[in-house]
């Protein structure tokens, strides 16, 4: 089963809003086993709204319409619905009378917009809308069964939960799907070293890759009859593991911090940070993560090399012979905030991230980073690249990456 | 001049990814003058690629596609146009050095892979690309202008500035734009204080709102012909200036990072910040802003209670008896780090992030916020919701707000 989702709104189009709706829809909409074949944002346009719902459901066997049944003047999808069905708006009783409840227990005046949310296309069915006023449509077009929500996310989710999963949810197809993050090695390489799987894929089964600055999600995925592909998706998933082995950082889909703060959880370790280049990224990422107060104690913004030597001792000395973007910092930074912090772990950066401050021996995206624990240090330099923001979220997710291996290895 | 905005790959259908990629474009194009008819995403498939880019074509001036560039098999954007243009791929050795050098640069090993991303559609140009391997390609059909971009977004952001701008930047019109960054009031309610100037617009003349969790981006522009429109963008202009003067942060478009910044730069006043729930958000957020080093000396991020007493000196009787998230405690991070690290101004944060630790006293989004400077102390508490992403950026970025403030009534 194919499904096209429609989205419609100008604020699409401008940037204004990015299309979160779309990425939900696609994503329930996978994991029900049904392939999404495109995503379509279109502007307020009642004639081009007839336009793509015609061209779409002639295309799909379902299809996902969004936005445009709000109470405004801009709002066309009824219209452009009646268009299309050659069918007339009608007041629908039931769905005033729920419109005019919410707006009385809100104490609000229902004025004549709020009412135009009560008129329907009279060739559709309403779907309940439990989390606002304008109830959802679906109406069939061919062999296209096609769904109209409206575009708060809130009311949307609730719509597509509680009306349309029971009415499309496929009784005969099931869907695996297993994430990995691979850490430490370009795309193009990982490609190399899996191509012998290449030949499980098709029927059923795809591997995508989806690169970042922190890592690359490897994502398999069979999609089909219960007992499609089964063996062949077990042999995919065992071979990922088996040839991406040393770069594996999870077979989950996670993110470095998740993944570097689970395993130091597990652990029992604590950690602490001293930043110069990232300027508090490091940080950043890992309280992205809810509960991280578990394992991360904090740290130090090292950016000025007087707080180097004032908040983490670093020598003066170190600082004139090697510079503040050398090995000696780096370590000294990590072991100065471990003492401080009295972490059971601590990695510090070091590095230019540009555009100024390179020099022929350290050019811009020179980076060292060390990480230290009581007994043992890892100190690595890095070449990282010429833009400011790729050097440093670089920089931040191999610094997690430079823990994770501490651990591991102790 | 019309653009559709075409997205390829499997990751955005299914959800895993939010094609942020289109919305900037989105955001870009508009503010040049250009309008965006369509934003499509579509899979990793070939014919498909070619049929869409068929397709938009016939139908637009200026067709953006982005992604299917990458060494992977899926990668299928290149061999697509080949199909559409009936042209071969071939090695551009100008493109191969470059990977070349790259890849040395980093001391990875060059493999067949990434050669394939210097193989280039023979009827198209390359557009530099100075922020990964895949380089641009542009091309026309009939009378659309066509650009292929890499999907990694730095990589699609850095050749759009750096190549395709120049390119598109409409001569015969003439742009007049002011983008105004707006901080602590809601779009709602700007909305309504600028009421009144909604009879400027139309004709040329657009308001954009462009809320976000770093403040409301409030875009004037004027597009047509010369003369067209200026007196009343200049009405429109001087409008906002008067109806939202107490809330523009800055009269260009940059990030309250930036304007915070430049400040600090023409006061010649050094910062340094104290983190606890933003966990180094806030040095992050300054140190993406190139030479911030000439005001931002660093600071502590002081997650774990230990290290708001042993870094910051906050006293254990002030963390017992108002706990951390308090204003004596948010006041004596501020002064522990100012002290500590010599600055003149700095700024601490301590709250609640969640999705844990709320109270009925001190629920989920409670965050304290003090700026602090040898004169002067302001001490602010916010409820920011109950987001956790959304608290910690708010928090962070209502921190830069009230170091402005500080500075401004210094």
């Amino acid at each position: 089963m194919t499904c096209s989702i429609l989205s419609i709104g100008d604020e699409l189009l401008i940037g204004q809003v990015v299309n979160t709706n779309a990425s939900w829809l696609g994503d329930q909409l996978t994991s029900l086993g049904i392939t999404v074949a495109a995503i379509i944002n279109i502007g307020d346009e009642r004639a081009l709204i007839r336009r793509e719902i015609e061209r779409l459901a002639s295309t799909s066997d379902l299809l996902m319409i969004s936005g445009g049944l709000g109470p405004t003047h801009d709002d066309l999808t009824r219209e452009a619905i009646c268009d299309l069905l050659g069918c007339q708006l009608r007041i629908d009783e039931t769905q005033l009378r729920r419109i005019e409840l919410r707006f009385a227990e809100r104490g609000l005046q229902l004025n004549e917009r709020s009412i135009r949310q009560a008129e329907i296309p009279d060739a559709c069915r309403t779907l309940a809308n439990n989390y606002g006023s304008a109830p959802g449509l679906a109406f069939t077009l061919g062999g296209c069964r096609a769904y109209a929500l409206p575009g708060v996310p809130t009311e949307l989710k609730g719509i597509f939960d509680d009306e349309i999963i029971p009415e499309i949810a496929p009784k005969t197809s099931s869907i695996d799907r297993q994430t990995f993050l691979i850490f430490g090695i370009a795309e193009s390489a990982l490609a190399d070293r899996l191509q012998e799987l290449n030949a499980l894929l098709g029927d059923g089964l795809t591997l995508a890759y989806l690169p970042g600055l922190g890592g690359i999600r490897l994502r398999a995925m069979r999609n089909g009859d219960v007992n499609h592909a089964q063996e062949r998706f077990k042999k995919l998933v065992l071979g990922i593991e088996a040839l991406a082995a040393q770069w594996i950082i999870s077979n989950r889909d996670e993110t470095m911090a998740e993944a570097v703060g689970r395993l130091l959880k597990q652990r029992g370790l604590t950690l602490s940070v001293a930043e110069s280049c990232t300027g508090g990224m490091i940080g950043m990422l890992l309280t992205e993560v809810p509960g991280s107060s578990d394992y991360f104690l904090g740290g130090v913004i090292s950016y000025a090399n007087s707080l180097k030597q004032e908040l983490l001792g670093v020598a003066e000395s170190d600082l004139q012979q090697h510079g503040a973007v050398s090995q000696q910092v780096a370590v000294a930074l990590a072991e100065g905030v471990r003492q401080r912090t009295g972490s059971d772990l601590a990695v510090a950066v070091t590095g230019i991230a540009g555009p100024g401050g390179g020099s022929p021996e350290k050019p811009v995206g020179t980076v060292w980073i060390a990480a230290v624990s009581g007994t043992q240090t890892i100190v690595e330099r890095f070449q990282l690249g010429r833009e400011r923001g790729i050097v440093r979220t670089r920089a931040a997710n191999l610094a997690l990456g430079l823990v994770r291996k501490l651990v591991v290895e102790e």
